[in-house]
């Protein structure tokens, strides 16, 4: 199983590049101010990094299926769930902070994770059961606690998210120090390298492409992954939010959003 | 006048490409994990972006002074506002949204503003009364409501803040979706693109540098640039923080804050 798995990383890290390159050409040409234009140029990166990933899973795992945020294909115990742009918003407005991700899902469960982060050519890495790494150097979680000087946190809101966090937040805002950096994705490679302490997400419906191969990356650098009640998740399928911290923090995050929030769905 | 504040932009935005050199060799250096490491790093840069302006004012324009957050220099009229590095926490974490901010400020007014983003190599500049540009094509604020969906708003909050603004940050953000890019420079540039219609910025003390180039490129740009109050600022000294527009949605924001804002300074 462990040669199958790097082979299935050395695909997932082809893809990847592949895809950093697609998305530098639309964020080069997004020269013009019109929110309009760069829309659509962000709609073609997006779906053109979908197709393909499917083209080239089609070719290669012909029986394996394909959970893309922009287009679907197949149905399999084998899930490649991708996030072709995290971040779009940033993205279309020349924000180089937008990142790729994809990952492997076995039964529910990311064994392969990859980001990239074009602009800065970072790519980081994981299979279950073997660390994390960036671009090949082994990766690890900070050990701050959140009233630690050093804590960074994420909070990206999302308007059709099915949780309101406003209570938390206002909460631990008073105590660290917050951000949001537009990529929920962006932000779970900082708690793997130990650069961000914790990142909040309330997004639900269709958001399990922007966790998967953060799941598996943060917590082979040593941290925890969980959704919004300290559960955790089938990244084939809908989530409840999630909550990617440190580890070390992430029981007293998961209590604190319990007590203010009503599990509503 | 007009030749020597063409004379003046040119000496700001070769400053600002060479202040650029400096953020991008420190960021590139820095691979490793390590917070300190990082804070060594980034203080390396700060200063020598800093020592170098003054350097250089000292000796194109031995009799103007300089007011960097670094370091400063001499007492005049003609004030060389700098942060040198503007996001440093993200910079510091290998996060590539920080900008080098640099303005020319007679008597309390900034009359010639650069900012310039490294990574992307995004020059922004403007002339009191010229219009703003990046990289030499004119640039222009956006004219979308707070309600439209097209709007991304800002808030960077700073731990040493006077003002509490989170209650018009709990209200804004059901109407629009909210970022916090840890620069608020960065945003300011945004919002002078047309790419985000609102930054608030609850930052006071010796945070005039944050928003000294911000003031003249997003006002030239057709937007408006006030403190939390609403009222008109001097860049030489410290502000009570800052509301950044597109113009259009200026008063209604400033309105909400007052509602909720005791004027506590």
């Amino acid at each position: 199983m462990d040669n199958k798995l790097n082979e299935y990383l050395e695909f997932a890290k082809n893809i990847a590049k592949n895809a950093g390159k697609i998305m530098l050409k639309y964020f080069n040409q997004s020269n013009g101010a019109s929110y309009k234009g760069d829309k659509t140029i962000v709609t073609l990166a997006d779906t053109e990094i979908n197709s393909y990933l499917i083209e080239k899973v089609k070719e290669k795992y012909p029986t394996h299926s394909v959970d893309g945020e922009e287009e679907q294909f197949g149905s399999s115990d084998y899930v490649w769930v991708c996030d072709p742009v995290d971040g779009t918003a940033m993205y279309a407005r020349h924000i180089p902070v937008a990142v790729f991700s994809l990952a492997l899902v076995i039964k529910g469960e990311p064994i392969v994770g990859v980001v990239f982060d074009p602009f800065t050519n970072s790519l980081y890495t994981a299979i279950k059961g073997s660390g994390a790494y960036k671009n090949d150097e082994k990766i690890c979680v900070n050990d701050f606690e959140i009233d630690d000087i050093r804590t960074v946190c994420n909070f990206d809101y999302w308007i059709k998210a099915d949780y309101d966090v406003t209570k938390v937040l206002n909460k631990l805002r008073k105590r660290a120090y917050f951000v949001g950096l537009g990529s929920v994705i962006r932000a779970g490679i900082c708690i793997a390298t130990g650069d961000f302490s914790l990142a909040i997400f309330p997004g639900t419906l269709h958001k399990n492409c922007d966790i998967a191969a953060v799941k598996v990356i943060v917590e082979e650098a040593g941290g925890k992954v969980t959704d919004l009640f300290g559960n955790e998740q089938r990244y084939d399928k809908s989530i409840k939010g999630a909550v990617i911290s440190n580890g070390k923090i992430h029981r007293e995050v998961i209590e604190l959003i319990k007590r203010d929030l009503l599990d509503i769905k």
